[in-house]
This record gives C-alpha cells, structure tokens and sequence, in this order.
C-alpha cells in the first residue's frame, strides 16, 4: 500500500522566508517538490518587512533583487536615537545603518511588504514548475527508513476540504514558523537567551507629522513610553510600540491594546511634534520571546529552519535575513549530497553553522540592548563608530560595530569546518593562505569580498562578486596576477586541474559534447564555475591566444583587474590588492556556492596549488581524488568548443 | 455636420519611438488622445535598438528605466576598431564610447529589440487609459479652423476593415517615419547633407566565433570590405555589412544581398577568425540617405518628429534617440500652452531647437566618418581622447570628443532663446550667472550636471538631476550655500518668491486646500517644483525650523550638500562647487521641464533674485507679472499644511 504514494525530492511546509527561498533554489536545480503553506494566499499585509544589506547581495545573486525594488522599497541608510528632554524629545544622534567600514555593496536596509516579497519568490517558482498548495497543513511524518531512498513519510490534509494525503519524501523542510508542529513533535525545546519576554504593538499607516525623521528607522525614548518608527513602501510607516514586559510589575504576557490606545500613546511619545493617521493598514499585537531550538535537525532528513528555530525582537529586524541564509545554507548542501557531489556528513554543517549564527545573534542583541539601557552614546562616540579608520574604541563602540557588522548580515562568520580552512583543517597544504597570518585579507566562512573588474568580453564594469549566481557550484576565482610574469603558474594551475584524478576532473559531465556552446557558468562541471582575474588592461587581454583553453572556455568570465579603488589608490590591480594577493602572483580563491570563502591558496608554478585544493575538496566530496581508479581520458584530450 | 466628429487633444500617428513617448507623457498628463498605427502589432524584431546614456537619463526620469533593464539588455562601454593587416584584421585600439570627460551618470549604450522598448511605453500608456489602435492609417487632415479649439480636422482609416473615421483635434503629431503621409501631403522637402546613399543589410543573430570583441562595439574594415558589430539581449548579435554605395561605380540604391551572401561576407571579413550561426533571428535589407526635413512644423497645430524628420545611418545608433528628445522636447511646450502656462508663440522654438540638434549631428556625422576615411588614430590620440584632462588635442581628437558628446546625447546644446537665458534675451538683470562669464560651470540648453547629495527627509544619498520627475514642471534648484551665513538671502527668496505678482503665485492653485498633504512634487503649482540644497550636514538640517515655510514644504525635496566627490576632493559641498556655485552662498538654477538649465541667478539678500526670474519667467509665461492686477491674497497667508 505505501508503495502507491507519491515520492518527492522535498515536501516543504510553510511559505515564509524560509520556505520559499528553499524551494526556490531546489525548484531552479531540478528538484521534485511539494510546497505546502496552511494559509490561503501569501502574507496579504504586515509582518516582517526589512531585507538586510547581505540578503539583498544573496537577492540579487538568484536574479530576484530587481523583481523586489520594482516595489520602491523604501530604503534606511541611518538610525536616529531620540530622547527624553524637559519639553518632549531631542535627537541624541543619527548614524548609518550599514557603516562605510562594513564595505557593503548595499549599505541600507530595503523595507517592503513580506507579501509582495513573498510573490517575488512565488512567480520564480512558478516559472520552474512549482507552486505552493494552499490551505494545507502537516498532521503526521515519521523517517521510517521504509523505502531508503525516500525515507520519510508525511500526512497533509486539506484545510478547507479535509482530503488527506500521504506521500514519501527524501526531506522534510520544516518552515512553519514559531508555533512548528514539527518541532513540537520531535520534543525538541526552545531555548531563551534572554528570560524577558515582550508584547509589541504594530501598526502600519499613513501619518501626517512635522517629527524630522518620520521617514528614518527611529528609537524614540520618552517620559511617555518608547517606540520605533521604520519607514515603508507607498508613504507608510511603521510603528512598534512595546505594550508589556516581563519586567513590569504586573507582567501578563495577553496585554493588549487598541489601535487608538497606541496612537495616544504614540502622540505622546512624539512631543512636541504632532502625528494624525490618515488610515491605518494594518495593527497587530503579539507576545515575542528571543529563543533558539535546541536542535534543528535530528536525522538529517527532517530539517527545521527560520522562526522555527529562533525567534527574534522585531528590534533587531532579523527574522527574514536569518530564514533567508538558513535556507540558502541548506539548500547547496543538500543539492551537493543529492547530485552526488559531496559526502553525506555534510548536512551536520547545516545546524552547526546556522544555529551558532542564531546564538551570536541573540547574545549580540542582548549586549547591545544592555549597553544601551545603561548609558546613551555620545556625539564623539557615535562619530568614531561611523568613521573608517576610528582612533580609539570603547566598550560602546565596540559593540556597536559588531552590532552593525550582524544586523547588516555581514558579520555572519561560520566556524572553522571542513568547508571553512583553518590550520586544523585536514588539508595540510603550506600554500593556503590565512587571514590570522597576514597572507590574505579574506577570511574563510566569510562572504567574498566585493571588488569591481571589467569583463574582458564586453568592457562592462562590472561587481566581481556577483558574477557567479547562485545555481549550486563552487566558484573558482583564479587571480591570475600579471599575466607577464605569471603565466607559468597559471599555466600550471591549468594543466594540473585537468589532470586525471583532480577535483575537477573527477566531476566533469560523463557527456561534455552535450554541453551547448553558449553555457556560460558551467560548461565542464554542473560543481565548478571558473573565474579568472588579471592584473592587465582589458585590451590586452586576448583570452583564446592568453590562457589556458579551461579557463578561456569561461568566456564571460574572465576579468581585467584594471578599476580604480579610492580606498586602494595605490594599487594597480585593486580586486587583488582588496584581497591582499600580491599584485603580480596573485592566488587562488575557492568560494562556496552560497558565497562564504572555502580557501584561499597560493597560485605557484608546479603542482602544489592544485595539490593542495584536491586536498581540500577531497575532505568532503563523494569521490576519491588524488589517483585515478581506471585510465580515464584526459580533460584537454577532449573536444570541448 | 462637422460637430458630430469626436474630438481629441491629439492625434499621434505612428507608435514608434517619437510617438510613444510623446503619447506617454500626454497621457500622463491628463490629455485625450487617439494614437493610431498602421502596423497590427508593435516591432515584432529588429530595427533600431541603441539606447544613448542621454536617453537613460531621461527614460529614468520617467520611471521607466527599470522596466527596459528588467529585460537584460546588452550594455556597450568601449568601442572596438579593427583594420586591415597581412594576416586579415587586428585591433588599432578601443575607446570608451562615454568617455569620463562627459561625466555620464550611465557611460553606457543599452542595446534591447526595439519592439521590447515600445511596450515598456505601452503599457505605461495603459496605466493611464490611453492605447494604440492598430492597424490604422492616416487618409487625409486639414488645419481648417473650423473649430478654433479644434482646428484640425483628421481623417483615418482601419486597414483590416475599411472603417473610416474623421475626428478633430488640437494637434496632429505625425511620428511615421521616414515615409511620412504627412509631410508628403505638406510637401516639404529633405535636405540631404551627405549626398552619398548606401545601402546596408541588417542581420540579428546567435553565433558561435572565436573573434575576441564580438561583445563589443566593433568597426571593422577589411580588404574584403566592412562591417559593424553590434551586441544585442539574449546572447544576440547584430551585424551591419555595407552592401553598395552610391560611390560605387555601377551604384544601384536596388542592391540587395541574400542572408547566405552576407555571412560568406562576414566569414571573409572577420578572417583569421571564425564565425557561424545557431540561428538568425532577424535580417532586412535597406537603403539610408542621411537627410532633414525642411519643415518640422508649418502652423505649429500639424507637427511631426522622429524619423520624418531626420533619418541617419545606423552607424551613429542616433534614431530612436534623437526621436525621443523630439518628442520630450515638444510634450512639455505643448503642455505649458494647453494648460495656461506659457503663451502659444513658444511653440516655434520645436523646430528651432531640434531642428538645429538634428543638422548638429549629420554634420558632425559627416566629418566624423570623412576623418576616418582619412587616417587613422594613434594609440596616443586614443589614450588622450579618453584621458579627463587631455594635454594636447589634435583634429582628430577634438572630433572625437565633439562626436561621443554628440552620440551619447550630451552634446545636445539648444541655442540661446527665450527659455535658455544669454545676455541678448529680454531679462537683463545683472545676476543672471553664465558660463561664457565664468560664474557658474552651468551652460544654459544644456542638461543640468549630476551630483550625489543626501536627502533630508530618509538620508538616502540620491542623484539630484533625478529628484524631480518629467511630469511638465519647471525644477527650481534653490543651491542655498550655508545656512549659517546666508539665512537672509534664503529668506528673502522665499518672501519675494511668494509676493503677489510674482512668477510663482501667479500660478498657485486656485484651491491649494485641495492638495494633498502628500503631494511630493507639485504642493502649490503644477508648474514649479521646489528643491533646496544646503551646505550643510543632514542631521544639522531640521526643514521646518531651519527654512521658510514655502522650501520646507517640499519635504522630500532638501537636500544635504555632504556627499564628497573624487573629482572635487576638496569640496565641502561638492554639489554646489561642481556647479560653480561660491559653496556659502549657492545660487539659483530655473531647469526646463525636459531637464536642461534654462538660466542661472546670483542668491541675495533682498528681491533681486526673485526680480530676475520674475523678468525671465516673464518673458514666456501667459500672464503678466511683476504687479497684481487685483489684491490677491499672499501665499504665506493661505493655509497651507
């Protein structure tokens, strides 16, 4: 009998964030999914709205951030702290959201609506073949390891129908958000960093106000309470308003409030400026805990994500960032297992890189609201946190760039692993370089450094960064150095890389003929895209005549260092002066598919850098590298165009 | 009998680049239009593709920017030139076809099938209630003045059905193209400049070449003839191959050649490289003689632009753009007379202005392409014509310079008249500032410069040339210096700017009332715009208290000076220095509604400044200024929230 059910790659349940970006990518590689959401259409106003620096560089990485600022989002470049005066409230101070020393392609935070979020990655799914079924809900599953394969078994029912549905599954994706059923069914907790718990008020509306910063992110302290202004697409703002605490003596986590009660409060708050409502689109009040699950998969099969997993303040705005990278981290981990690429093991990284992620965060929020209660940041101390180079730093600057750094996404830093090269790394290699030993400015587990460089094809200038979208490989960005006096070791690189036996070469397409002329990212292996970058003019770069044919193949992706960099004025070749590569060898830099730097190696004549990446791709991938079970034909024997 | 004819604002034949946009804004405006084609559906592919960095600016200005990019067109920065060698072509050089010393916001082409760009049209023309109705012509009109709001009378036929129809209208604007109904039934004539004819063959395609610049912009001459190389959207190529010449000895303008005969040119021509096709998409014979309309318009009610007026060869990519600044040029004169604002008589300055542009450009055309033939350029005249600060400038790099300001769209200058202030126009006060004198880097017919400023109200850094959108206004950019010093000159502008009889509330609303609190651009006038710019820090900028009520009432049009530049390191207020403006004491920019500086005022304390736009304004506003003929009631009196 269960041999009749229907078998998926995926069943997804829940169409938030983490949901949607999960299926999204699984949709886009070739996945069977079955997406469920208990709703019956998206977020149609209200809830999380704020897209972080470092989601809008993963946006745009899938081809979706475009799609989102067709919305005019407004967009938050400071925050201004008000506070308590003798006639009402002062501006304490304002200062950038994302500081100029984060170095973030896009130093603001984009406010839109998470319905018409939500849509954007609704229509990409749609455009793959796979929707979301509405209303349905989860009502049993269990990994019973019946069918190997397809190991877990879920119950759906209908919620406006009651048909039921029971189908085989190879994952579980659990995005229902803080009240999982899943997780309720594996028993595993929750965890509170902090015992206070909250209860919010939320409104959106259309305001008329002569408050100065009524279209700024604002904390306002008064004598009359506290609140937080975000400003929103089509001329709304939002307001939070805090209605209880644990801390209040008389703490009863179902207070509530009416629109009007917080609209009197609020004009109380914004003295001596005035604030009317033309209309309000949506009030909500909800109780908020900051708390991490204990565990957010315990087979490897049923995984948990998002709200599931962590709950946050809406301070922080970080309840959709973090369902976006938990879902981006799983995603390319479970492509990379299920295509064969990588070892099984892998998908323990998953809950040891996000919910350490989620921790820091947490405690980071907790410091920084601590600090913040105690004293109130001076004028000077605010200017040094927003200068590049700040001279000294306190305990409170200190903070508040870390602070910074986590909230703009951009501190997410994943531990040492095997994806993450440290000197504990099994790969032994005395060519990777490091970030602790001075030898590079790129630091393993964290996101690639922006640079801009001209494609060699066209002359566009263009963001480095972003020239590899997110479809699952690994980036190979060779920084070639000058090509004059480097062309040995490129060479090298070359021929070593398709050497039988290499990483590369164990993942070639069994076809390559099949492969059309015009792929551009992958025309050699659906893991690797290659990327060259010299420290030449563009005119001179021929690249047919110049490299190698397995890095000339990558047509579009090859790369004249020749931009100027105001920060780097000095350098001649500033992408690789940016990374901290010598301008004239250059290395080798390997970038995860999610964006995070692997490793980074010397680029030497010889075999050595080669070696050296065989041995670290060798620590997590599928295959045997290093030897070559049975003669296979060699990489440049083949015909490839 | 007449009477029963519907009548229209307009009537617009043709829905190609001149008429769309000329449809666009007039159905934006509130205008009740007929817009006719004769083609049963918009460009289904080919023709023109060449969007110029000029015309970026402008389709942004019109919010329509993002919906071309949405299709990924092709972006050409450089432009390759490749000559005849012993071993078939190589490369003399390459230069950037937006050179920096333009200082284009977009230095690039946007290259996109021109039918995609006329739906972006379309369906921004759907949005506001107006359509295109296809497939109908244009049988017959005359200027009868049998209805002095009407005078034109319009005969049209639908060519799938026969029907007829006869409409009236205020204007007829005939956008068909080079074979124009309309001007043959005026007879006017075309001027060609150049009296050489060629015919060109036109092939869009995918292909598959090792020739390294087949991205790029490409001018390649060969001993086995010429071709033009063109990247499109879609990984497409376009190829232009000349096919006879009226030089050629046995000229025949009825020469055509076949798509197999033209790619066994372009093997030959391209040699030592390959090419092939996967497919072609698109190819078209067609003879080009470069001419001009005598005529743009003989009663200023009939009047016609675009490709009617002005053909040119696709070398310099000039036709749809040219076509789109006739159009924005004539909408909002148009606009300024329908709705009271400006006297009918500034209706001429249509063919005055484009008239000129459009001889501008086959004249630089021609001694461009006869330079050329001449010699060709150096490494060094390359590296000069490119560098900011040319040392020394031969012919050919004036030439050069002259022609990429002519293709990009900035070297559009409109001559001295009544909207772009000299010293023989009729206002003559002594604080108009000019460039010819040195006292502002701003010419008058010029489009205004950008800069990067931050916007008071969300401290988002904004271009300011963008703030205000094409919607018939003209942009007061009130550059107000220090506050702290020039307070009284600030003052007095907004006095005086509000005084009865002034240019500004000559042409309040009526009912200011009824305005929306919400209203961003247009609060007190639907013909001016304010925006104040101060030498200031934003957090130090609080727009109620700190300005008269009448600029703080813009409130998301003041902007902070703070944006440091790299080419005015030095600068503490690098908007106003880049404009030539004393950083303390600002000035006063008047900006046409299509975005080019019409004069330029000294900020001083007392009514000079006001009196001098009051002269300007004066000269080609509908009513009288400088008294009141009644006792009107002052602006500042009116409530106004």
């Amino acid at each position: 009998m269960a041999a009749a059910h229907e078998r998926y790659d995926a069943v997804i349940v829940g169409a938030g964030p983490f949901g949607l970006l999960l299926s999204t990518c699984l949709a886009r590689w070739g996945y069977k999914i079955k997406h469920i959401d208990n709703r019956p259409e998206p977020t149609p106003t209200g809830r999380a709205d704020g897209i972080q620096p470092r989601s809008l560089d993963l946006l745009r990485n899938m081809g979706l951030k475009r799609a989102i600022m067709a919305h005019d989002p407004a967009k938050v470049y400071e925050v201004a702290f008000w506070d308590p005066s003798k006639d009402g409230i002062y501006r304490t101070g304002t200062w950038a959201s994302c500081p100029r020393f984060i170095d973030a392609r896009y130093p603001f935070t984009t406010l839109l609506h998470q319905g018409l979020i939500e849509r954007v990655f609704i229509d990409d799914m749609e455009k793959n073949g796979a929707k979301v079924q509405r209303p349905w809900t989860i009502t049993g599953f269990k990994n019973d390891g019946w069918d190997s394969t397809y190991p877990v078994e879920v119950n759906l029912e209908r919620l406006d129908g009651g048909v039921t549905e029971t189908v085989r599954a190879k994952y579980l994706f659990d995005g229902e958000g803080a009240r999982s059923f899943v997780r309720t069914q594996l028993k595993i907790p929750i965890h509170h960093k902090d015992p206070i718990a909250h209860v919010w008020g939320v409104m959106d509306g259309v305001v008329r106000t002569d408050f100065p910063d009524i279209k700024m992110k604002c904390t306002i302290h008064s004598d009359a309470g506290s609140i937080m202004v975000i400003p929103r697409e089509n001329n709304m703002v939002r307001l939070y308003i805090q209605i209880a605490s644990s801390t209040d003596p008389n703490w009863d986590p179902r207070k509530t409030a009416t629109v009007e009660e917080v609209q009197t409060a609020a004009k109380k708050i914004l003295k001596p400026y005035y604030i009317s409502w033309d209309r309000v689109e949506w009030y909500s009040v909800y109780p908020i805990g900051q708390g991490i699950a204990e565990r957010y998969t315990l087979d490897e099969r049923v995984f948990m994500g998002g709200d599931v997993c962590h709950t946050h303040s809406p301070k922080a705005g970080q309840g959709m960032n973090t369902a976006f990278l938990d879902a981006q981290n799983l995603a390319w981990k479970i492509h990379a297992v299920e295509s064969g690429f990588a070892e099984r093991s892998i998908l323990k990284s998953y809950e040891s890189e996000r919910k350490a992620i989620a921790e820091n965060l947490l405690n980071f929020d907790a410091a920084y609201a601590k600090l913040f209660s105690q004293r109130l940041p001076s004028a000077g101390e605010v200017k040094t946190a927003n200068a590049d180079s700040p001279t000294e730093e306190n305990q409170f600057v200190k903070t508040f760039k870390a602070s910074c750094e986590f909230t703009s996404g951009y501190g997410v830093a994943y531990n040492e692993n095997i994806f993450n090269w440290s000197p504990s790394h099994p790969a032994r290699s005395d060519l990777f370089l490091s970030e602790a030993q001075g030898t590079t400015n790129l630091r393993t587990g964290r996101i690639l450094s922006n640079a801009n460089v001209t494609r060699v094809a066209d002359a566009n200038v263009v963001h480095l960064e972003q020239e590899i979208p997110l479809n699952g490989s690994f980036r190979i960005y060779v920084f070639g150095g000058k090509p004059s006096l480097n062309m040995q070791a490129i060479n090298d690189f070359a021929s070593n890389l398709t050497k039988p036996g290499s990483f590369y070469t164990a993942y070639l397409y069994k076809d390559l003929e099949a492969i059309s002329y015009h792929e551009k990212h992958n025309p050699h292996s659906a893991f690797f895209t290659l990327a060259t970058i010299l420290n030449a003019r563009r005119s001179d770069i021929e690249p047919e005549k110049l490299l190698p044919h397995v890095l000339a193949r990558y047509r579009t992706h090859i790369y004249a260092d020749d931009i100027w960099d105001a920060n780097l004025p000095e350098a001649k070749a500033a992408a690789h002066a940016k990374m901290g590569f010598n301008q004239d060898r250059g290395a080798v830099v390997i970038v995860r598919p999610d964006g995070y730097v692997g490793c980074v190696v010397r680029l030497v004549e010889g075999s050595g850098s080669i070696d050296a990446l065989n041995e670290y791709f060798g620590s997590f991938v599928a295959k045997q590298l290093g030897r070559s079970a049975r003669k296979t034909v060699g990489f440049e024997e083949r015909a490839m165009l």
